[in-house]
């Protein structure tokens, strides 16, 4: 007798770029909107804060996509989808607030994300699967 | 007893990318051949009409690539690989006459899509499984 | 009674990207570090030979990315991990020597590519999957 497994099985996939110099990270009041107090702490220790910056915002918007909800009206805070670096250094998500609500009610238990940047553009993929 | 489960597996990936300004969007005959009404009804609503083009334009190339089919003097058509809005916004995939029979051919039950433009820079991701 | 199948799984994903002119393709020390025999020749054969190495270059990354292996302090050969085309003509990756080792020790069995170039930015996208 066996208890089948759930298969996961990718749910969305998201992918966004923006020119470095256009996401305002000099921008207090648009950084302490968008960005966590870890993440603006480890985005100012890097080389280049700008396009640390650019990174994640574009990965938070690739993430935002993966979850297949609708942008129209909602207000789903960007900061709620966190991405700081784990032990091998690669970007992880966690979410919280009403994208981690989101994520869980369509099933959604896992989301990979790479991000990277040229001295001009940032650019991020994300897949977003169940299990 | 139990029935095992087919483990969806990704089949395929593509990614493509197009300056905007280097998809001829005005050419009709380009827009005709490669494009179905309800797409270029959808276009013809956006802001940018010409950005969206070049949006389904790549999104149409990285869906192609995600199937696996040799491009060598193959004509698939581009109008069979159809990218329209879902209710939340995000694009859908559906395919028709060869593009079908070629994901039905290896299996692929499922393509997701995602699309993102800059000012001048068009960028689509797809991801083909089987079920 | 039945067997439980592994599901296969994404086990990481890996985006990169480049100019081309950025990727010193026509220096013979660069290409011939991080290029296998059969990569120099096919690229050879293209008719931009600098933007087939660029593409493959971005490649390498992504693929890289996708293993999820620290890139700090490791001299991971980019030439252990080579991308030729199929008999489709879509980019086929193979590991050699550390990187293959790193995949087996993650449980990845199958490594997904895909590539783009436009007259400037050559683009990848790899996803690594488990079985």
């Amino acid at each position: 007798e066996a208890s089948l497994n759930a298969s996961p099985s990718t749910a969305g996939v998201g992918v966004d770029q923006e020119l470095i110099s256009s996401v305002p990270s000099g921008n207090p009041t648009f950084v302490a909107r968008n960005f966590t107090d870890a993440e603006i702490a480890y985005c100012r220790s890097q080389p280049s804060a700008q396009a640390s910056f650019a990174a994640r915002w574009v990965g938070k918007e690739a993430v935002f996509k993966s979850l297949g909800v609708s942008s129209k009206g909602a207000s789903a805070s960007l900061k709620d989808i966190e991405i700081l670096p784990n032990e091998t250094g690669a970007p992880e998500v966690t979410l919280h607030g009403d994208a981690k609500a989101a994520a869980e009610s369509k099933g959604i238990a896992k989301i990979l994300l790479s991000l990277s940047h040229s001295d001009t553009v940032a650019i991020a993929f994300a897949q977003a699967s169940s299990t």
